[in-house]
């Protein structure tokens, strides 16, 4: 598996498209058969108007997906990547589609809209759908999304293997020592449903906002397999995952943590 | 407020009370207003059958609460802690006390019970409670309880500024240089809810099984504030805590973690 941290800079579609593109071939090269890209990999982040959001938005099956399905029919992998979806409805949505050599298998929208997204993109109202890959079974969110441990829930319960999950973390303070909140709170979510999870944020200050970048593959136990990578400068995290150990939850002869949930109880 | 990490031994309840006595009455010369002691704190854990854990119960009104409660009352402070209790029903819980200086004002039994716990003990079916004391609202859950994020959830959205966790969490092997999963939960948890947790774990080799350790207390942001304490012997842990700060969830200027959820999509 790869986890991408990629350096991108908003509108600049035809160099984010070939930067993206590139780190799918070196991915590949390197081995890896699921390739996971930042959020809004195409368009870059941080719009100045929804005119400009819109300008950089393209349909599920416009250049930048279909570039992205031809290359995983041509390599043999799965990708998962975020983009600026221009709906059939007419609305933009901050999406993430996988594509397979089978084509694109299935489109999300982001469900939990970070801070001025709210300006741009129309909020999804779908849960994340599982997919069934040669590799395993993956679901996708975005971002924010993750921080909502009910959101992270639905696809473990349907049974995802691997939860990829394109994010572009903004940059805050973050004590001498310490891994980023949203890192460890990917690092919790993988051990709370035993499953994969990786995430790739991007780099490259935009506008005045810079990032996180802390991409990570953690396994079902919630301990890093690649990364966290570092702020400064993108990163190929890579590695090797038998995504079927999500499929053995027990954490203990009679433990199993969506068995031993209680639903009744959770108002 | 202060975590204490205390080394414990199953059976000897005598022993333990006064550890848990004696540390108390440091925790407060050290300034410790909110006190959190482990889970099982005067039985000790592994119970070698039934009878044994019915031997070592108590009622909620039996010689340990009723000494935890009297010196609350002394000290003026709160302590929570976990306790083998006798229900009412002559059944046996793995529960919580919260005692301050109005005596016993809640107790808590473990709604998600650890592998053979549940020969032991019956299953709580009650949401934790929130209570309202001098130093802020307090809520308390056990152990493996603090491993569903839905759980967690319930006290949050009930307003508790502190989730205060009595625990035993037993070794389990961690990767060099990584912080024990469940460690990094507690901090996720605290983070997902931007409130106050602490963990007040054991320590002391028992009939086989070693402990994590592990206690911390984890600011509204998921970093500590204090621990985590390491594995191999009791610590006193503390830090100035300001309850209240767990009330502004404004993590954006438009975003709050309790009403950013889509509880219509949760399933």
């Amino acid at each position: 598996m790869a986890a991408c941290q990629l350096s991108l800079h908003v509108g600049e579609i035809t160099a984010n498209r070939a930067t993206a593109l590139e780190t799918i071939s070196a991915a590949a090269a390197a081995g890896a058969s699921v390739i996971i890209l930042p959020e809004l990999t195409p368009s870059g982040y941080v719009f100045g108007s929804p005119a400009e959001a819109r300008a950089c938005a393209e349909p599920a099956d416009g250049p930048t997906v279909a570039g992205w399905a031809a290359q995983a029919a041509r390599l043999g992998v799965v990708i998962v990547g975020g983009f600026d979806e221009l709906g059939p409805d007419g609305r933009l949505y901050n999406s993430a589609v996988l594509a397979d050599p089978g084509g694109v298998r299935a489109v999300y929208r982001k469900a939990h809209l970070w801070d001025a997204e709210a300006d741009f993109f129309a909020t999804g109202g779908e849960p994340p759908p599982v997919v069934d890959t040669a590799f395993g079974r993956i679901a996708m969110m975005i971002c924010y999304d993750a921080e909502f441990p009910e959101w992270v829930r639905q696809p473990a319960l349907a049974g995802a293997d691997l939860l990829a999950v394109p994010t572009n973390w903004p940059a805050e303070p973050v004590p001498a020592g310490e891994r980023p909140n949203v890192v460890l709170n990917i690092q919790a979510a993988a051990f709370a449903n035993r499953m994969f999870i990786a995430a790739a944020c991007r780099c490259g200050p935009e506008r005045g906002v810079t990032w996180t970048g802390g991409s990570l593959i953690a396994g079902p136990d919630g301990y890093p397999l690649a990364g966290p990578a570092g702020a400064d400068g993108p990163e190929l995290l890579i590695a090797d995952c038998d995504l079927s150990r999500a499929r053995d939850k027990a954490t203990s002869p009679r433990n199993h943590p969506h068995r031993d949930r209680r639903p009744a109880l959770y108002g």
